[in-house]
């Protein structure tokens, strides 16, 4: 497409750090969407990313339409800079794009003894508690969290009930969503999974007032807030969205997608050896916490993608057909050998 | 109790905003309570609340056992003077006690342009996903966003689907509680509003595994870290229990409750007239979002307390009979006139 070679290099390694760790969904299968939105001029392949504001513990980013997967580790580097300096950084990001998995930046930090906060706002399929309307994307918030003998706290989550990418398996399986993941064109209850094409919408995490919606719905907002108000890009309704085929929102407020990312240096609160013993105590208690009856043990955040990693580094990835045929017609267009 | 009168008059106020916004657990409601932690003497009624570790924008207070609600003003306070001098302050509390409600630190932000972050850990009520084992507290996150011309955002959550408030109100009325609220002590589904007595747990916002539980399990686990494990306070099951009568934990690895806060000045990232305009339209635009069918708006966070405190300044805080009661033992005790 164009990119530099440094930027080709760390745009693969995040999606192959997506399939590493088991969500599919943000990985090479994402590949020919990143291809159509550059095709429709919504990529910069040359971007100019720099700090545009900033005090010595903040500042916002522009990303110059640049592919999220580059923009992001440059602004979290940034943050992890300004944390080295004074305790903590903190940078908002406009005129960004998709960045894929969010766990990745967060656990940037870790090498670096610093906790580690990372967080996108995306375009909008997420209905406000009481509302049919779609006004918020899955808005993920990622958290990682060093630790010492034990393996991180790693946390990475939509603050949806469902995400997108179990909708999909469903679709395939031509299977009904339970109630509580999505809702229809009115606002109605829906188990159907082609929902979203039908005008219908997620539900924030929670699923309906009864069950405290209107908390999914305040994190979404918070995230957005973060990431697009705080930074100058869209929020809202307004977020681009991802497939290059759907028209862009009208009268945008700002720059394309926004993101948040954080880095706090562990001894800037307490000595990191003291810090690290008490969460290798967190981790443990709780991996060893009495199972409910009828289950065999309570996961630690971070276990699951960690196992599934070792797994595919030892077995290899697996890619659905219709993902490997995209490849190769990728390849061929742009005469790269598989 | 002995406290000095500026930290008498921070803690009424703490209390009355709580009973204003129509928190009434958290108002005048708890005074018994925090009187009985000073008899046990769990609360230290003249401490010397100090910042005990810091960088420039980061820090951590130790609250010497006092009323959280003298502790956290502190600390927020702190927050704010160091996000004044290097864009944004974040700082971790230990040896608190219960603070009352989080929404009033973090909108002691507003007036200074700032956006406030406060968060607590709490007593452990919560199972974890798959668990049994009461693990976490309620942990509930507050965040305020300042606006121009519209009322701020405020969002001010316990990371549990039911709070505690609301287990009371069907326990008084002899009620059920809906699905997904409690389970019970073999971590089986409960309807029973008595089952925390009966050594069941509130479940994480989500509910259960197919409505992401773990995400609510994740988000109260994140609280715990920051306000417990970052501090050097108590974390998980050793978080000490409200009620004077409950026994402590054993082996409690850190100091008393840990709370945490954050300011970021507006201005660090942008000018503060160009993200209120933003604030503004994004307030705008999610109360304007269409209704779905059989609703008649989407709610602002922060707008339902707005609303309650009008109406409370307007017509009187209204007690139950038992907590005036209680009220009047107390100013008979302490030679108070009512």
């Amino acid at each position: 497409m164009g990119c530099s070679e440094s930027a080709a290099e760390i745009a693969t390694n995040s999606l192959l750090i997506a399939d590493l760790s088991g969500v599919d969904s943000h990985g090479v299968a994402r590949l020919t969407g990143y291809v159509r939105l550059w095709e429709v001029n919504r990529i910069n392949t040359k971007p100019d990313i720099k700090i545009i504001h900033e005090t010595p513990s903040t500042g916002v980013v522009d990303g110059d339409s640049g592919l999220g997967l580059v923009v992001a580790p440059f602004a979290m580097q940034a943050a992890i800079n300004k944390a080295k300096a004074v305790g903590s950084g903190w940078i908002s990001v406009q005129n960004s794009n998709h960045f894929g998995i969010a766990g990745q930046y967060a656990m940037m930090a870790l090498e670096e003894d610093m906790i580690g906060i990372a967080m996108t706002n995306a375009s909008a399929l997420v209905a406000p508690t009481f509302s049919k309307e779609r006004m918020l994307g899955t808005n993920p918030i990622a958290v990682a969290v060093p630790a010492g003998s034990e393996p991180p706290f790693v946390a990475d989550f939509a603050t949806t009930t469902a995400a997108n990418g179990k909708l999909e398996i469903l679709q395939r399986k031509n299977q009904l969503v339970p109630d509580g993941w999505v809702q229809n064109s009115d606002g109605g209850n829906s188990n159907d999974a082609h929902e979203l094409k039908k005008g219908g919408a997620l539900l924030p995490l929670g699923s309906d007032r009864e069950h405290s919606s209107h908390k999914g719905y305040m994190l979404g907002s918070i995230v957005d807030i973060f990431s697009g108000v705080l930074s100058g890009a869209n929020f809202g309704p307004w977020v681009p969205p991802f497939p290059a085929y759907v028209p862009m929102p009208e009268n945008q407020p700002g720059k394309g997608i926004g993101h948040f990312f954080g880095a706090m240096r562990i001894d800037a609160f307490r000595t990191a050896e003291a810090f690290k013993s008490d969460m290798d105590l967190w981790i443990q208690r709780f991996r060893n916490a009495k199972p409910a009856d009828g289950f065999e043990k309570v996961i630690v955040p971070g276990d699951p993608e960690r196992e599934m990693e070792a797994d595919r580094r030892k077995n290899g990835i697996p890619l659905l057909e219709e993902v490997v045929t995209e490849l190769e017609n990728l390849g061929k267009r742009f005469e790269i050998e598989l």
